[in-house]
């Protein structure tokens, strides 16, 4: 193995789930040509988040090691939408729906991706050449036994839940882009590694090299536990100001944030991140300040270095409970037009999960209130109070009260 | 129900395995209007025999009710052939071979169908306009789990022998024809019940009346055990002589000799059956005599009414022993240039199980040529003989020796 070849399968490694198969990759990377990276989208409007990113920045290595990167979104299947009927939100998406979402999609991704080494796909350009009767010559390309070994279809038809005969097609579907796009390298989440396995097998079959699979993780979200997801709302979203980037990241607990360190960082190489560890785990440096590392590229990375700067600055101020925190995100909180006392707004801000955890920290002189320590329980905040709450240094969180709308 | 919808139901019912529903089709039937009768035939090269007519014989009395027949050439999954690509003697027909096909089948059918009463259709008029995604939301109608059930499938999915996906689109297929089609009625085997229900699920999505399912017995070959078949070689095609019909029927079993009267006859209603199995029972008339009547009614079907008659008259002419037995078919035997012997050339035709069982017959002085009886065992046959031989008075065959081709 050459070393340009060692250093780009470790550049490649990392973070992945894993790699089918390693030797193929090793050999495909020594022909000395770009490779043709695929990774497949979903044509729904996106509204990117950090999970998402992990995928993006694999791309983004392989553009950085010369590769060309295929970003190809899945509108053929889109703009059939549901075809059993039964789901009415799923509405098929137009041509006009599906250029919009890849705008978006464009707004977003090239904050991670190189654009020069990118080439942006849509599958309908061969599926809508495709008669029925390619279709029926693809479905023969695969077993229903086969297909029944997928995990979901597995646990569904095992549990007598009923799968209808086109989902059977949809990873043959997957499977011909990567024929259509002569595809080196597909990349994808673990959840799809049975579909990136069919675009092996069709390749084969169709007398191209199969392409190599590489999975990546899921991310965990801000909670550490559950996959990071707009629904459980423990995301941060790319679009997002470079202060709640900081905020959001500043919050997340030591273990997860070497998580992200691997998956998320592309300053921090891997020995630079065994490094630190073994400075926080020595206790020559707090785990706060290697935060602040992450949290400084994040919010660069999806705003701009000088907002990064301003986002962290912001936060040590309202750390510090001085200095200028006017970039800490507002939360409004709606209360009643006779106001509401310190506990009950401390516990509203979601600072204190009780009225009396509250008023233990009140007697503990923890709290403050734009800086200055208050310990007055029976204070009342009327509407129109804005400030920024606080109890011990880096629980904080800069509200303003409006009175709750008349309830009828 | 009125008298005459009373009378289609009778006549519709008659041989049928099961009509779905019954209320429907006497619904149907009483609108008043033409029906329309589907049913699909295979674009292979078609050879018909009396086995296929059972079919043909309920569309005709279909026809003879006043409906409009549909005889569907399923040429769309014909013109693919095995997308599988593992059955190699199953090519994909052309255009040119679809239509050759069907002029044969034309040459056929029309011997049992009435041609001003029949609509032929090729399921590719419609098939060949639909494109990829009109066959994913095909195969967005059913479900895996149902299509199982299929006997077939749920065999080989049982047994572990692989079910290509496509298969599964293919009943859709059939089913859609009937979508296309609006047929009121499709006829077909037993074996296609799972495929015609298909119909009728995908009628009532589209929100047509579903088809009523009407499914013919498979018909018994001349062994009265096996349904007839080419390849097991118990079976009459319908091109063939008037004499062969007629020798063959004879041969056959009296309780076969019933149901083929149930399922091919014309002539003889279901009252008149009735009434000659009693006059049989009771002795009053001869089977042989019954049967004659099947043959000559099949004969004159696929012949004329005048070679029927000869063809009578020849059988009658072999049975006796006298008279003109020139039509009785000749078989061409190979034997030594040095000839062969009377029990050996017995046995080669098919006459005798056995040189021993035919030295018995001569013993029992039963054997005859050209109607006069012989017991000579050593009697030599050379190449360039030709005559009746018989056994008994039903067992007979008409030859002609030939020179076996030198061996190399």
């Amino acid at each position: 193995m050459t070393i340009d070849t060692r250093h780009a399968i470790e550049q490649i490694g990392r973070g992945a789930d894993e790699v089918l198969k390693l030797d193929e990759l090793e050999k495909r990377l020594e022909l000395g040509r770009p490779l043709r990276i695929k990774a497949g989208f979903d044509p729904t409007a996106p509204d990117l988040h950090l999970g998402h990113t992990v995928l993006l920045n694999k791309m983004r290595q392989f553009q950085d090691l010369g590769h060309q990167v295929i970003f190809l979104i899945g509108d053929f299947t889109g703009m059939i939408g549901d075809p059993t009927g039964k789901n009415v939100t799923r509405k098929p998406l137009t041509r006009d729906d599906v250029a919009a979402n890849a705008k978006t999609y464009a707004d977003q991704v090239y904050k991670v991706l190189d654009r020069e080494r990118t080439e942006l796909r849509f599958n309908s350009e061969w599926f809508d050449q495709m008669n029925a009767a390619g279709m029926i010559r693809l479905a023969a390309r695969h077993t229903v036994a086969r297909m029944l070994e997928r995990d979901d279809f597995a646990k569904r038809y095992a549990s007598q839940q009923p799968i209808a005969i086109h989902e059977f097609l949809y990873p043959l579907v997957q499977g011909w882009d990567s024929v259509a796009l002569k595809a080196d390298v597909e990349l994808g989440g673990t959840d799809q590694k049975f579909n990136l396995l069919m675009g092996r097998a069709l390749q084969e079959a169709e007398g191209q090299a199969p392409q190599i699979v590489l999975t990546m993780p899921l991310l965990e979200g801000l909670d550490g536990v559950n996959k990071m997801s707009k629904s459980l709302g423990n995301y941060i979203g790319i679009d997002e100001p470079a202060i709640d980037i900081v905020t959001k990241t500043m919050k997340i607990g030591d273990e997860l944030m070497w998580r992200w360190f691997e998956l998320l960082s592309f300053e921090s190489s891997l020995s630079d991140i065994e490094c630190m560890k073994r400075e926080v785990s020595s206790g020559q440096r707090n785990p706060r300040d290697i935060k602040l590392i992450l949290a400084r590229e994040l919010a660069a990375r999806f705003s701009s270095a000088n907002d990064a700067e301003r986002a962290i600055e912001g936060w040590h101020a309202a750390v510090r409970g001085e200095g200028d925190t006017s970039q800490i995100p507002l939360t409004v909180l709606h209360v009643e037009r006779a106001g509401v006392r310190l506990p009950a707004l401390l516990t509203q801000a979601g600072l204190s999960s009780s009225n009396s955890e509250a008023n233990r920290k009140l007697k503990e002189r923890a709290v403050r209130i734009d800086g200055a320590t208050v310990e007055d329980a029976a204070q009342v905040f009327l509407p129109g109070f804005e400030g920024l709450l606080q109890i011990g240094k880096r629980n904080f969180s800069r509200v303003r009260l409006e009175a709750s709308p008349d309830q009828a």
